[in-house]
């Protein structure tokens, strides 16, 4: 996996992972303020937006703008990344501002959102520091770090980041979001074929825990 | 949880799941045939659509047909409850049928998502059951059954069924979509405060299963 | 007809109207405020929606939430529920709050749409009565009663209360809104076939006057 | 009432009727084939679609196609014009082929609803004979005119064809659509305010019928 | 070219262009106020909507309010009408006043957008006169008068105000919207077959320049 | 201008373009097959779709998918590349097969349209040198090469590739489509602010010619 941070000029916090195939640019984008449902609150609000180019797969899909609505798919990964990265932040060190986690795959070779949480805490601690240097924020608001794997079963056995070949075989397929620390913050385990026991369970979790811890380094080593 | 079959009068299979304060209404229909990108395999399919009457919640939310778009929220609901449900069925001995489950809350109080998971397959089993009667399948499509609860933990406590004062406190929450044989289908946990550590997550594996092992027996004796 | 009452636990008004193979489930949300072409009028206001369950009829029908729009028959049925109940209520005397009903069709059998507004009715009854208790409304805004059949003319023979297939079959449709008090709100008779003389017009609505007496007084004793 | 035929060039069937000051431009548009649901039937289809130019009326309207969808009052009358003109037609006799009726309000003041229908039918009689000159039509499809007035008690008198202005304080608004043999296709009676009896609803059937025949013989001028 | 002006009772400026076979009716509508992005700038606002009626041409389309959203050909033409109007309009003399002008082809036959803003023009011309009666601008806001016309190749011979057929036909379609100065406000030139030379493009912007004069003096002619 | 060919791994032809701050997405995507309107004329069909990403500026913009419609500049755009690719393209020698441009905006500093329409130039030749290998063609579609620039007049100076904070304050904005032979595509010329004359026409025109030209010489390059 490579970070690349600052990749865009605009944005307060920008990213490009690249990862086997797949190349995610995850912006970060600070505005002062938060939703309506939340203003007065003195508290802050982070979101994100999960999509693909259409020519990112091996074939194109039109876009979704094109078709009007956004698909199931699509919303489900944007609010996992959201969820995912709203475990970093304490709201009211961020005082009355939003981040919003721009995630969009360029390209896909599997474990897309799982990339794309990863990167898009780059691109959040990036945005974050921007806004200390001036000094919006009434306290610090990164209080976690948070990486993601995707693991599976392949045949009877557990991999780690999966390409996108063996994605569409594997039996169970699990996304595995971790804190620096080593907690979870989301575990989304799905048997696409056979159901799984608690034995694969628990080794899919041991897999992801290692896996984690990696890229929690890279990220560090980014950052630094 | 009380379970009322043939609830509906049109319906192929529909149940009436009822589970403390919430209500969900699963409706069974059998179409002969399969989606366009399935058709000539020979394939079965079964779907899911889950929705909220307005006033089902404490306050009412618009309805999505009025605001023209499906939210996040449903659509990432309805996928799971089409996942799970999928479980259950050989698609070889299910023919180019489809079956669509939908699934609609009329008055909640937490865990619709599961209750309708339970009920959905209720009546899906009848459904199959009209199926086979009408000698509409070349084999046997039910090889397994589903259940699901929801599990939390609230204050530091594991808690089996949260209803929505607790499900709202509950530091992290936890949907576990079980086979009657024990197996895993579908693990979603997600921290809404705190990460959680492996040891909380293990209690929380602990309670679920015997949730599901108890509405597995609610489920057989509801087709008894 | 069969009218239970307070159906569901958190709206203000809840109704399940049952009426041969027909149940529409009412519910009235009372919400302080009105609609912003309506502010600083010191009137209140009062609005429906309709909708059926997909597996409500002998078909599926898609959702109208999915399809991203609402259908031609939807509107005019919910603007119709929304005129009759209307006319039972004294804006001034409401004051500037609203109340919106909700017509859901669990299950279809012919004169949904009649069944709603008498249902719909009683609903608006129990909600007013909660408004007055909590002493948000200025006066008494309920004025009127209003009850509604469908009459139709099946071979030259006028009847009352059609169920579905006596409706498919119908050469004439007639909805009737009438108040307690024996006056009209609504007439919409259409020619499904050969256009109707007057002679055939007058019986229907004397068969029509029979048919809303006797829900008047269903409804009063729901009441009581 | 003027009725100007054949102001379109393009169209098979059109007629600009002026009434008052509100002008409708009628297009009727032959199609071979029938919607899909109708295919292989050997029956004919008509249906009708009405809409209003933004500035048709005293203040703008937003555009439904920049809204992004139709409203309900637009559903609403275009669902009644198509019903009504389908009582002229012998399904039959016109073979598998479709009009399309547009009749769009170029200027309104009251009525349009009723102007609409009365001009459609002129606009529909040149498409058919249209369609009889090329021989597409089995047998003659024309088997009844229509012609529609409003009618409304404005105070305490019975009004034919009200203006915008008395249109806004009539008590009773009443669209009766008939034939030319003076039978009901439709009659829609809605009580604005005061809820009226049967007195005020025979007044009010009476002036329809006076008014329909009147518009049946300029009908009958306009296609000599 | 025929300029009929006030053809619509309720819009502050109104015309009806007719050009050989093409009709296209403007209205122009005064607002006070302007767009939110504007507001408390001091400046008014000038913006346009293009619309063809669905039988305006040969065969019939489908209306955008029906498809649910609007084509790129007509976003296109909305916004070139817009521009080309402003170009007229000094702003800060129009105060945060803003006329929208509302274009609909009821019938077309080549050329719709250059009748489009040429018709415009007047009616803006009118709605502006109306303002000034009433004192809402602070200074005179139309300082310039635009017009336009299509030119384009057909074979190799260079023809102005192309009818459909001819339309059809054309090697390069340019439409140039000029000032009553004779200066450009917007030169569009689309090589649809063969691309064009240098000499090309002066011959057509020859006699581009040699229509818009004829047509500034018809405006000034119809505003007399 | 840097043109990178082959950026992506999926698409059968991709460039990624970057001038100045500017950066574009060309990917190019081969279908067989035509749509529905042209098949069985034997005739090829080249389309292209253009979008920003929504932090590639300077604040970020919500998605089209989000906001469930696509905007007018948008369309005009994607409608403009389309039109100026085709100019490239013998439909004949292209056969029933479709190449879909994908355009999307990364990073903007101005001149996105016209940088998309460069580089998609060269992801065109590629994807049809991708069909030439596979023998899809029945002959050499590739018959022109197109190169764009933006030409602006800044105060009174005609300037080449106007960045953003140039193109906001130009009183004239022209985009200029050229083939490698020195003819025209595309001419679009707007007045932002004062109209030009025939002066300023024709020293704006004559910059572009040389930009494109440069362009030109670049795009050979690249694909040599």
């Amino acid at each position: 996996m490579t970070i690349t941070r600052n990749w865009l000029a605009h944005a307060e916090g920008s990213v490009l992972v690249e990862f086997g195939g797949t190349r995610v640019l995850c912006a970060a984008t600070v505005e002062s303020g938060v939703p309506r449902w939340r203003k007065g609150s003195g508290l802050g609000w982070v979101t994100a937006e999960y999509a693909m180019l259409p020519r990112s797969t091996n074939t194109r899909n039109d876009r979704e703008s094109v078709r009007g609505k956004i698909g199931g798919r699509t919303h489900e990964i944007s609010r996992l990344i959201g969820r995912s990265l709203r475990a970093c932040v304490d709201y009211k060190a961020l005082g009355e501002n939003s981040v919003v986690l721009d995630c969009d795959v360029l390209q896909a070779d599997g474990g897309t959102r799982t990339a794309a949480i990863t990167g898009a805490y780059v691109a959040l601690a990036d945005a974050i520091a921007w806004m200390r240097q001036r000094r919006m924020c009434p306290g610090d608001p990164l209080v976690n770090s948070v990486a993601a794997v995707s693991v599976g079963v392949v045949g009877t056995e557990a991999m780690l980041d999966l390409d996108y070949s063996e994605d569409v075989k594997a039996e169970t397929d699990m996304n595995v979001v971790m804190t620096g620390r080593g907690d979870y913050v989301e575990v989304q385990g799905t048997a696409e074929g056979t159901p799984f026991d608690r034995t694969a369970l628990n080794g899919l979790l041991d897999l992801a825990a290692v896996g984690c811890a990696e890229l929690t380094r890279l990220q560090t080593e980014a950052l630094a």
